[in-house]
């Protein structure tokens, strides 16, 4: 097929092998006042890390969703993120070696997204940790309402909440939360949000060197993962309103929020579908909980969980409260998501 | 082909003439805190203009170069974007409506882009607003080194550095410059930025449905244009460490700045390239620079001028010093560009 070949080598990539350290390379190289890069241990560290004193946050996956993780680390988000080689769980050594980075004495959390790999090597690391001191506590994110069980997990896979997660944790561990209390956080956010994503193209890797899955001229992918994983079903294509309409209800449906319930909506790009589409999206979410009387308090609209170059958009709702609200709106300095003081 | 065929119809959109106004209706839905939305004028305006006793920042051009204008406007930036449609200049009546809502008594500061629609409308808008009664000054940007004239040029095109006076110009009003300064401030942004783009794919406007240029699944597009304008050469796709030294060759060649220059290095993506190769194209140009002597003391890596979808990178270097820098690094809070108290 033709349009495998278009899209097979199309990438600014050296040797195929190379390309997580030589990004990671220049991701410190872009940001040397928010991050350091431990490139022996592939860790993107916050740059005064460890804080003393202040809980430690670690995440870490497969390479390809960027800016999940290693563009999240900084002050108010992560203190460290072990990124694995393209769509491949990082290693224990790797997570071990974060979590000793970051320990400021208060213990560190680990933020896992539901995929079998990514589990069983950061439940590992977390025994090993522990047997070298350090107190850990794990939150597994599994918000995808797309489908039970999937390629590469057991339950839900854990997708757009795990940015909010991981933004709302590092602002309860900045400001002084105990171990405890910025686990119960990141839990409660993960309880509290919900995802659906929709796929146009497949994304290639640069070692397949072509297209992940195929996907006729006029379908889409409905309820897609992150590696482009089958969703509920392949469909054809219908305007926006049609599709968002859809995942609202997907969405909306399984959260269940009570009328009135503040919400975040996080309308996400999977890497290769323009910011001028993720707003057009984000109109109808709006005039679909419109409908709902339920409306959007806070937005985040932009690629932050992607895969690669994959067109595509997934939708998160998470039902605020108060405190929340507050954690969200709380100061944050990383590479890809910055405000406040 | 089949590659076109593919493509084509892959987004996100309900009728395809919508698609500016149902986006600036989701720009707006998302950022109330930073801009409100004049559909009816078809402009992004910063929530509290006019600023009164402030200059007064409207830029604008075609739609499809998301953030670029519109996800900049805000405290620190612009304080009005008017879009056309997309890859279409504006007209002379938004232009002149933004300029009016903007005028804080103190003058308004147009950033134009060099396409002859967007000079032509810019210049008759200004005649149109200082017959009202508002002091206008016009500054173009023309820093792409790829060509000399091009598809909608004559000269060269603005591109990349655009993003770098609306920010820099912006700082300077918020800390109360005179149009005069404001405008000497922008132009010399200007003068001190060039840049250089590559494509890999080309884009697909929702209107034409088709890709707007043909190249091959293992071609460039080497000094491409930001609507897919021919660049230099056609030629054969290389490792990224080659069309990196190539690209820093054209722009620092032409820069030409003095030994020891602090640098601000814009890597930009044009909308379909994964953010994990921008920052590979980043640690190249890091090295590239080093190679001459030269170090970026500020970086920006992200999509910022986009082409829809198309898969490229550009290129923008700006010769710092100490009053750039510091304009800068000054609080800015738009939708797309945010730090700072």
């Amino acid at each position: 097929m033709s349009a495998v070949v278009t899209t097979a080598l199309k990438k600014f990539v050296n040797d195929p092998a190379d390309v997580v350290a030589e990004s990671l390379s220049g991701l410190g190289a872009a940001h040397p006042d928010l991050v350091r890069i431990d490139l022996a241990n592939r860790l993107v560290l916050r740059k005064d890390a460890p804080v003393a004193g202040k809980v430690g946050l670690v995440s870490g996956g497969g390479s390809g969703h960027e800016p999940l993780h290693g563009g999240f680390v900084g002050a108010g988000m992560l203190d460290a993120a072990c990124p694995g080689e393209i769509f491949t769980s990082p290693v224990p050594d790797q997570m071990v070696a974060a979590t000793k980075a970051v320990d400021g004495g208060v213990g560190v959390l680990h933020i896992v997204k539901n995929y079998t790999g990514d589990v069983m090597n950061f439940r590992l690391a977390a025994e090993l940790a522990e047997d070298e001191g350090v107190q850990v506590e794990s939150v597994l994110t599994n918000d995808d309402v797309a489908v039970e069980d999937s390629l590469y997990t057991a339950g839900r896979r854990g997708v757009g909440v795990t940015v909010l997660v991981e933004k709302i944790a590092g602002a309860k561990a900045e400001a002084g939360g105990s171990l405890a209390e910025v686990a119960a956080v990141a839990r409660k956010v993960n309880e509290r949000g919900r995802s659906f994503g929709v796929a146009l193209t497949s994304c290639v890797t640069p070692a397949a060197g072509t297209p992940t899955f195929e996907i006729g001229p006029d379908e889409m992918e409905f309820g897609v993962g992150i590696h482009g994983e089958p969703g509920r079903r392949r469909e054809k294509l219908r305007p926006a309103a049609e599709i968002v309409a859809e995942m609202t209800e997907a969405v909306v449906g399984d959260l269940d929020p009570d009328p009135g319930t503040p919400l975040l909506a996080f309308v996400n790009g999977l890497g290769g579908t323009p910011l001028i589409e993720l707003y057009l999206v984000h109109n109808e979410l709006t005039r679909q909980l419109a409908d709902r009387g339920l409306e959007a308090t806070r937005s985040l609209v932009g690629n932050y969980i992607t895969s690669l170059e994959m067109a595509g958009v997934s939708i998160t709702l998470l039902a605020l409260d108060d405190e929340l609200t507050a954690l969200w709106d709380a100061p944050v300095h990383t590479p890809a998501l910055r405000w406040g003081v």
